[in-house]
This record gives C-alpha cells, structure tokens and sequence, in this order.
C-alpha cells in the first residue's frame, strides 16, 4: 500500500470547478426550460463530447464507445497491476437535476487532472466512465452503458422501440455507433480491481443530520406492484355509508396500510406514487381504484416479508369492506451489496479527510449494481441540499460538499491498493 | 275529499306496459350502444314525440313547449279547481339507465291513460310533464326544463355553450324552439294544487330492506369540495419515511375521515369521487394529491357541522404530516323539505295499496326541488334492483314495483283533494 501523506495543497478548489461544470453541462438540454438529456438525443450527444473533452484535458485518453459510454482512461505505473474504474452516468430524467450521475464523473476527471498536473501515476490504471445510460427514460431500459461495460447487455434489447417508434438499434446507427460492437464491450474480470462511484444521496437523511458524506453499504432490492381495487359503484347521494362497496376508501386504507407497515419496519420504505379513479365523477361512489407501490428494503428477507405482509393486510381490507383487491408484481431487483473491503477503504478515506464515518443503505439503483459479481463495488454518497430532493430542477449539492467529496475521492485513489 | 273505493280491477296491467314503453324509449339513443339521450339531440326530440304521441293517446291534450318539455294536460270535472302536476324527466346521463326519471313519466302516462279508458275525470286538472333536461349533461346546468315550469329559468343561461361551442339559444332554436318564449312558461302559484313525483331511488335502502316504495320526506341538501394537498416530491427509495410530507398518504387519511365521520353521524354521506396524483410516477413520492368531495344531509345544520368537522379533521392531518391542504367549496344546495300534506296523502295511498309506508331522504337531486316554495311537493321511490345500482345500464326496476307504483299514484290521485 502506498503510504502517501494526506495531500491538501489544492483543497478548495475542486468543489467550485465541479459545479461550474455541471452548470455548463445543464446547459445542453432537450428542453428550453430546465435540464433533460435522454439517451442519444443531440444534448445527450453534445454531452458525450464535452465530457469526452475534458477527460483528455485532464491526461486521459478518451473514447466514446459503442453504446455512448464515454471513457477515459488515466494509465498506471505499471501496466499490468489491473484497472479501477471510477464511473457514474450523464443522462438524466425529464426536467432533472444537474448532480444526479454526473457529479460522479466530474468529480473523477477533477481527480484525475489533479494527478496528471502533478504528474503523478498510481501503481493502477484508472477508467473513469460517464455512463451513456442508467435512467431508463427513452427505452424503459435502464443501465444500458453499464451493463455493456460489465458485459450484461442483453442484446434483445437493441428491437425495442422508444415512443417515437424508433428501436434502439436504429437510434444506435443514427448516432454513428455500431450496436454490433456493444457485446465487445464487456471488461475482463481479471483485470478489474474495483468499480467506484461518487453519487448525490437523493435523499434528506445526510442533510437531516448535517453530515456531508455516507459510504453505501448496499443498494435496497426493489418490487414494484400494480394494485386494482374492484369495489361497486353508486350514487354520492342514495348509497348509505354501510351499504357502500368503495374502491377509493378501501385504497385509502391500503395506502395509509402501506405507510404505517413501512414506517414500523427498519430499513423498509414503500410509497404509492400514483392514485386514480378512472373516469370518477364528483358524485358516484368509485367502482374501481388503481395505484402503485414500490417497496425497498437492504435485506431481501425483509423485502419479501413486507410483500407478504402488505398483501395480507390487503386481503383484510378487502374481506372486511366487500371489495376485490388484486396485487400484481411488475418488478423485482434483489439486493446488492457492497463490498466490506471497498466499503473499509473508503471509510479510511472519510476519516482521513476529517469527517466522521456514517453508513446508508441506498434506496435508488446505481450503475454500480451491474458490477456486483464481476468485482468489488463501493460507493460514496454526498449530501444533498434543499431537502434532499432529486429528479428535480431543485436538487442541489454546495461546493463544499463537492470539494470534500473530490478529496476523499482522490484520499481513496492514493491508499488504494490491490490487497485488502 | 272523493271517498272513491280502491278500485283494483285492472291492477297488474301497468307493470309490463310501463316497462315495454321504457325498452322502447331506450332504443332511441344517441349512442349505438346503450342509452345517452341529452338536451335536444336527435334522441331526445324523438324522445319528445314519442311521449307526446302516447300522452295524446291516454287522452290529454299534449304539447312540446318553448324548453322541450313534453306537456299532457287531463282536464278536470270541473275548469275551475287547479292542476296538479306529475312530472319528471326524459333526459338521461351518458349510458344511462332505462328508468331514471321516465319511469316517473311513464306512469303518469299511464295512469291518466286508465282514468280515461275509464272515462273518470277528477276535479281538478292533471298536468303530465316529461321534463326535457334535469341531468345537466350537455349545458353544465340542470333543471332547465322543469326551471322554466316553475317560473325560475335563469335567460342568462341561454349564452352558456356546450362542449362543441353552441349556445343553448342556439340549440333551442335549431330545435324549432322559440328561447324568448320560455320566460312565459311559469305556471300562475295559486292554479297549482301541488307538484308529485314517481321516481326510481338510485339508491340500495328500499332493496335491502325489502320494501317496494318510500315516501321522501325531504331532498337533502349537497356541497361539493375540490381538495387540493400539497406535500414534497422525494426518490420512494431514498427518503425514511419519517422524514416524507407525503400528498397522498395526507389525502388517503382525509378520504377516511370523511368516511369515518359520514358513517357516524345519521343522515349524512360523503363520498370522494375522484382521487389522483398529478403526474404520480411509481417510484416517487407524490407532492400533489387532488381529489373531490361531495357531502349531503336531509338537514341543512348537518350539512354545515359535516362540512366544519371535515375541515378541522383536515387541518390537523395538515399540521401532524407537514403538509397544506386547500379545501375549495365548488356547489351548495340547500335542503328541500317535502310538504307533510303531501306525504300524508302517499302515505295514505301506499297503506291502503296494503305496502308498509317507509319513509326515506332522497340523497339525489329532482325535478320537485324547483316547484319548492311555489306549490306543495311530494315524492315516491320505487325500489332499484341489481343492488340500487343508477345511472347505469345496469339499473333495474321489476315489473311489479312498477305496478304497485302506478297503483299508488292512481290511488293518491282519486283522493286527493285540495284540502289537506
């Protein structure tokens, strides 16, 4: 392990230079008003090539590859001591935020100029990779550039359409890349020492304990459900309440059910993010209520136990109220966890750079779950502003904290070594 | 007052005639499948001459007056003694039922079509009205035609437009219908010796309850809310549930409040008709949540105390969950009492019919609210089947509901006298 001492002659200057750039990429936007950049899009594209830029700025030599990823790669001392790749993605959401995925880029590329203008090579090569895809927006497909890259594309893929109608292959062509190429892509498991990323929390619980940084250490699993509710309709005003059959209370209930269930059990969250009656009027009792839920948990045992709990509970809103309640699971992502040792070294990292350790559990997917299994995954969170918000025009990050992310970045980069 | 003896010698013949006359109505449509029959579409002047034609033919002197209403007038023994009306409606809501408001029509029809096969005057003048609009489908605005009956049309309603842009003057007069005309129609107070109504319950209390008829007692009074609650969007993964604000879990509690608190307290319903998340996505955390509430109660003071309680339940779940909740009133109407000379004299015609008097509140709106404060107003529910299911294909009403319905209003007009 190479023992540097702690380096903080250039502190400081790294948390404003990340979010200038951030704000000049948020100005390459599909939209006049606010950021979006949806795969392959010209934004998407102009983004690419400003990332790619300055990657080569920073010492790099940089590529975009065949499904849009761009990838710059800072060489070792050695050639063959393996590669760490430090990457996040560049696309967004509709209407977005400028830190989601990309802080994790900038903040590799600020690291890794500061290395190269200091003219210093680490004993391992570095990949920083700003991912062409992990939203999911265009195709309903979501970790596209990483998979590629950890070699779990699925190829199946490249027929489906996005709502213009175009299939992924097409749009693939028409950005000029070749979508043959794509199954090429995937690293050697030899020669990779572990994947890293840097991304904003997405969440309030930093903020809400005035902690600026958190070392993940797993990515909740996911289920997701569609949930009908089949009651009987009639008029608001000739029904007596105990003769009704109401869609909508028996949903009420489900809802409250679900938040109440989720709130008692540790490292659970579930959210019903959409509601409706279809075609309900101001006076007739609802004779059907749809909406979703998703539900998360660290542990998959937990999550499992919760599904079973909530479509209990389910079945005894709908017995009691003379309702029909159908559950159907649209989608499920076990847990992903982070590697202990990854999860040390950044620890090490955190502390060294002065700031107290503090573990999350992440409940939003990352490109770095399509690495676990092929190497050591570890992830850094930073604290977002503004409640916490995300996937919004509102999602902020301060300089600082952008700052003592980089420097425990390149605090990681400088301890990292290939032996546990 | 005639001390006439039941007379039963023809019972038994008016259900299947007034329900064959309803399967013909509901054949005239302007939709292919199902009944829609709103104000003045092809339907609905076919409607027109079918009920004029069938008026003529029961002996009355029919007419189409200058809003569409469909006037059969049975002249009395006597010119001088007053009219009393039977009416109802012919308009229907979108893919209606077969029997709201013609059914009371059809039995009048019916009725005055046996006094005159009979050749039995009374001594005082029936008018038969099928009112042409109560359902405020097509105009947003209900009543118009038995509005301009009782002397209360609005003219300003005669700029207001339909969905396609028309004017209701312009509809009237591509009609052949004459809108100046229609300030005339509001009959003199002092001919009226009262205003009764035949009308299916819309609802299931008659059904359950095992009893053919009621007599309603008063028409309840209504206010309507949009509900508006304002939370905070969060990623439904990264946010712990204690730090959500939560729209729709917020308005899932408000839904079983006003369940909770309606089925509390007698008299009172309340019903959320719509609910939605604007723009709700599955995995976040929903900042908005609308929905709509409609409350009713036979007496006015509920009313008010409902709508207060509702209120106050909603200001704390606003204040205990961080969230605002905006209550809007969109529609008032108050209570409508039923003249206790009227309900004497049904209640007397049910009991001699030999069928239990049961007395309801009609949580609906009709056409006897208009004649409220200009003549005495009573009203007969006849039971729904098929769970009291209305303004649906799927209402339903049997044949010998039917008749004993014809045989009541026949009973109640051979003793009803202009004392009480």
């Amino acid at each position: 392990m190479t023992k540097s001492p702690p380096d903080h002659a250039d502190t400081g200057r790294f948390g404003p230079h990340i979010l200038a750039r951030a704000e000049q990429l948020a100005r390459l936007s599909e939209s006049e008003a606010g950021l979006t950049c949806t795969y392959l899009s010209a934004a998407h594209r102009a983004t690419a090539a400003q990332l790619r830029e300055w990657m080569r700025d920073a010492g790099m030599v940089s590529s975009i590859d065949a499904v849009g990823n761009v990838v710059g790669r800072y060489a070792g001392s050695t050639s063959a001591a393996g590669t760490l790749i430090v990457g996040s993605h560049y696309d967004t959401v509709r209407n977005a935020g400028k830190y989601d995925g990309r802080l994790g880029i900038l903040t590799a590329i600020a690291v890794v100029d500061d290395l190269n203008r200091a003219r210093r090579r680490l004993p391992f090569a570095i990949e920083v990779i700003g991912f062409s895809e992990e939203e999911g927006v265009r195709f309903s497909s979501a970790y596209l550039g990483s998979s590629a890259v950890a070699g779990r594309f699925d190829p199946a893929l490249l027929r489906r359409r996005d709502e213009a109608g175009e299939t992924l292959d097409g749009a693939l062509r028409a950005a000029g890349l070749d979508p043959a190429a794509i199954a090429r892509l995937g690293r050697a498991a030899h020669d990779l020492l572990g994947y890293v990323e840097v991304h904003i929390e997405q969440g309030p619980v930093l903020l809400d304990e005035g902690l600026p940084l958190s070392i993940v250490t797993s990515i909740a699993g996911a289920a997701r459900y569609a949930i009908t509710v089949h009651g009987s309709a009639g008029h608001a005003g000739t029904v007596p309440m105990a003769l009704r059959r109401d869609a909508a209370t028996a949903a009420a209930e489900i809802v409250l059910f679900v938040e109440r269930h989720c709130a008692a059990t540790a490292g659970l969250v579930g959210t019903v993010g959409k509601i409706t009656v279809p075609e309900g009027t101001v006076n007739v009792i609802p004779k059907l209520c749809e909406l979703s839920l998703d539900i998360r948990a660290a542990e998959d045992e937990v999550l499992q136990a919760a599904a079973a709990d909530i479509s209990a509970g389910s079945a005894q809103i709908a017995a009691r109220r003379g309702v029909t309640i159908e559950i159907h699971e649209t989608s499920r992502s076990p847990s992903v966890s982070c590697s202990p040792q990854m999860q040390a070294k950044l620890e090490g990292a955190v502390a060294r750079c002065g700031v107290q350790v503090r573990h999350l559990v992440s409940g939003a997917g990352h490109d770095a779950v399509m690495f676990h299994g092929i190497t050591e995954i570890g992830m850094l969170f930073v604290r977002c502003g503004n409640g916490g918000i995300s996937h919004s025009p509102l999602e902020s990050i301060s300089a600082e904290d952008a700052d003592l992310a980089a420097r425990v970045l390149r605090d990681f980069l400088l301890h990292f070594s290939t032996s546990p």
